[in-house]
């Protein structure tokens, strides 16, 4: 650290911080090597080029302390890399959605106890609201003067709103055969939502690409990576605090990057640490799409070899073919006595009206594959149904209408009568 | 009241009830002339034909006490029609959305304290949720066989929703150029969608007549509206309990029937008379479609009379030509010192869009028009700009996308390439 006026600090790559700025945040820390750098605008290891991570020096947190939080993921800043008063920050203010006793589709599924944690209630209808809240955190603590990111559709939508009510530059890209919805639901946020020819993993790499040539460029799951994957976490705080201060058995977490899903195993660990919650096992299980499952076959070959994948799936959000965090899902699943699983397609669709039907929930492709996968760990005896388990539904199925929308429809279209009524048979 | 088995009550009119069965409630009470009938599934007058409304004996109820409550409209029960154990009964959970200070939008109109009551983040994504949590309660308590709606929309998405994870049948009836999105959210859930040719004032006359013919059938907004209608008022509880128990100097509110708008006035004056809230004076808008504007007509013409017409607006979640309460909304926006007011189609499209871009909240039309009326009342005087304003959003853009889906979209499609991008102009 160098000197610098009172109140900033100066790190050892020249990064300008104001005091508190990452809150109880300590450093970024290498996940392969450990090797640690100074919180800033890295996320690449300088040693081993591993991923870096947020670690933190963490104060006695009560639950007490939690609950008298703002009813949103602020609640957790203690345990975030955000300042203190980040609730006086303009954002979207997501989280503490819903935990759903899913009673009816534990009968059908004959589980014993079921939980959905439904983030689709979320301001832009997927769990991305909360990743991208920390982001935009970091990109104004970091003075960035662009807001972006590579996204296979929820991502841009909470980056172009998040922007937008923040009065920050956004600008998102998005393959530019994307579903309808999300792509007028992030044009309505944003001037600059530019589609590009080619598939997710090819707009991921044109992001790292301006990131490495732009100034100021904040790209969320690019180089303020570390900071916006701990948003994450907060889904795992919360069905904790949600069941009343107590872990799952086990998890059900669908998976693209695999960001999400190492996040809330990191969550739970964190609670155990902190002793807001006891110990106790937690199964954690991977969802994927059949038509782009790297992580899954990987899992199912008993290998750690990702093999990079070609997408073809409805699945569209889930339509990451090189997964960045793939290789920590195999890690995590294994080591917690979890698995990784996929579904086709038509189990997606199924998946989807499967919850609509049992749980008054209308999901994206990603919950019905969530759901999907959750109903096969069933069937072939990989989920325990004497045990509590929790599916996590990231998404909302306005946005992928298409998958569903010629498979249901009106029961009748009727004269405005009664006589033409009772006709339909549905009286 | 008749002798009954302990613990059930027997009506005059022959309602089997458990008791408790309606919290807090005494009996219906007609709007027009005040005769009182015991609570049961009667929604007018016998002596007058006036609309009956729900009316209590409130016991002391504490701000700690509702604080403690879970985080949606149950925290409220003690001031709704429902069983002090109705968080026990499947349902979906709705209310307590976000309270968004809109500090963009207040600049871009010139406003010195506006805030956003969002309510497109309940678990249908409308307010409706909130009224027909309620209906549920009351079907249940009254043993409906069948959970019904005529609907705009909304309605049968929230009534679907809640039905299929109750667990009762549900058949809703739609005008049948409804907008697919709105639909689709509907046939997910139920296999009795029926869409019905003509206007939402043709659905609702056939489901009044289905309500005569059929036994044991809850129209939510029909035959049980006394209960399904005190749902909104938990819209008006959260305004003051998120504002720190007080009340906003204007509220904005969008006009269908006018039920949610008369239920936020009279949450307001419950609040004062619990004395959770300080007495002041809340001046009340209403906001219609032009396409549809029976009740902002008779307004200006400074008349009681409000005219039936036949809707013509994208604002189909607004389009009743014949507004049930419409006279009420009149009542109330006089008294208080608000208006009602309209805006054109394009002026519902620039609602949409002026609050994405300044508020990242994506809005449907209903949310558009009092968007665009809030705007109105500003340019015409009619809203005092000084006053902290609250302007409630009930509804949510996906579910209309079609009407901002040829305003926006990407701003460049390129080939994957830093290049490409540079060229765009973007960067
Ligand atoms: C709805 C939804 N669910 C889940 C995921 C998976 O997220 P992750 O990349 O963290 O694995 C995504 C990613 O875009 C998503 O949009
Ligand atoms: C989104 C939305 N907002 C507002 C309203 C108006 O409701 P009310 O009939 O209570 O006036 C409706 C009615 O369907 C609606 O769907
Ligand atoms: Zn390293
Ligand atoms: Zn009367």
């Amino acid at each position: 650290m160098s000197a610098a006026p009172e109140g900033l600090t100066v790190t050892e790559q020249g990064t300008v911080l104001r005091d508190g700025a990452f809150g109880n945040a300590r450093a970024l820390c290498c996940r392969e090597c450990g090797h640690e750098v100074a919180l800033g605008p890295h996320y690449a290891c300088p040693e081993c080029f591993g991923p870096l991570e947020v670690s933190y020096d963490f104060p006695t947190v009560t639950r007490e302390e939690i609950a008298a939080g703002p009813r949103n993921i602020w609640r957790y800043k203690a345990l975030l890399p955000v300042p203190t008063d980040i609730e006086q920050s303009p954002n979207t203010e997501p989280g503490f959605t819903r935990l759903l006793e899913a009673r009816n589709l534990a009968a059908e599924l004959g589980i014993d106890k079921l939980w959905v944690k439904d983030d689709s209630t979320n301001p832009t209808n997927s769990f991305k609201d909360r990743v991208v809240a920390c982001a935009l955190s970091a990109a104004r603590e970091l003075h960035a003067k662009v807001f972006a990111c590579p996204s296979t559709g929820n991502l841009a939508n909470a980056v172009a709103a998040a922007g937008a009510r923040a009065g920050i530059k956004t600008v998102v890209f998005i393959p530019s055969n994307l579903e309808k919805p999300k792509q007028v639901n992030s044009a309505v946020y944003t001037d600059s939502l530019v589609a590009v020819e080619g598939n997710y993993d090819d707009v991921n790499k044109l992001a790292s690409e301006i990131a490495g040539e732009e100034e100021g460029w904040a790209f969320v799951n690019v180089n303020v990576r570390p900071f916006y994957a701990e948003g994450s976490k907060t889904l795992g705080y919360e069905i904790a605090e949600q069941l009343g201060w107590r872990l799952p058995d086990q998890v059900v977490i669908p998976v693209a990057s695999g960001s999400q899903l190492t996040k809330v195993h990191k969550a739970f660990q964190e609670l155990v640490k902190l002793g807001l919650v006891d110990d106790k096992p937690v199964r954690i299980f991977g969802a994927q799409a059949t038509g782009c499952s790297p992580v899954s076959t990987a899992y199912k070959a008993d290998t750690d070899a990702i093999r990079p994948v070609k997408p073809d799936t409805i699945a569209k959000s889930l339509a990451i073919g090189n997964p960045a965090d793939g290789i920590y899902v195999l890690d995590i699943c294994r080591e917690t006595g979890g698995a990784v699983e996929d579904v086709t397609d038509d189990e997606v669709r199924e998946g989807i009206l499967l919850l609509a039907r049992t749980e008054g929930v209308f999901t994206e492709t990603a919950g019905g594959t969530t759901v999907g996968v959750l109903k096969k760990l069933v069937e072939t005896g990989q989920l325990d149904t004497t045990l509590e388990t929790v599916v996590i539904n990231t998404g909302m199925g306005l946005k992928t209408l298409d998958a569903v929308a010629d498979e249901v429809g009106p029961a009748a279209t009727i004269k405005p009568s009664y006589g033409a009524f009772v006709s339909t048979g549905l009286v």
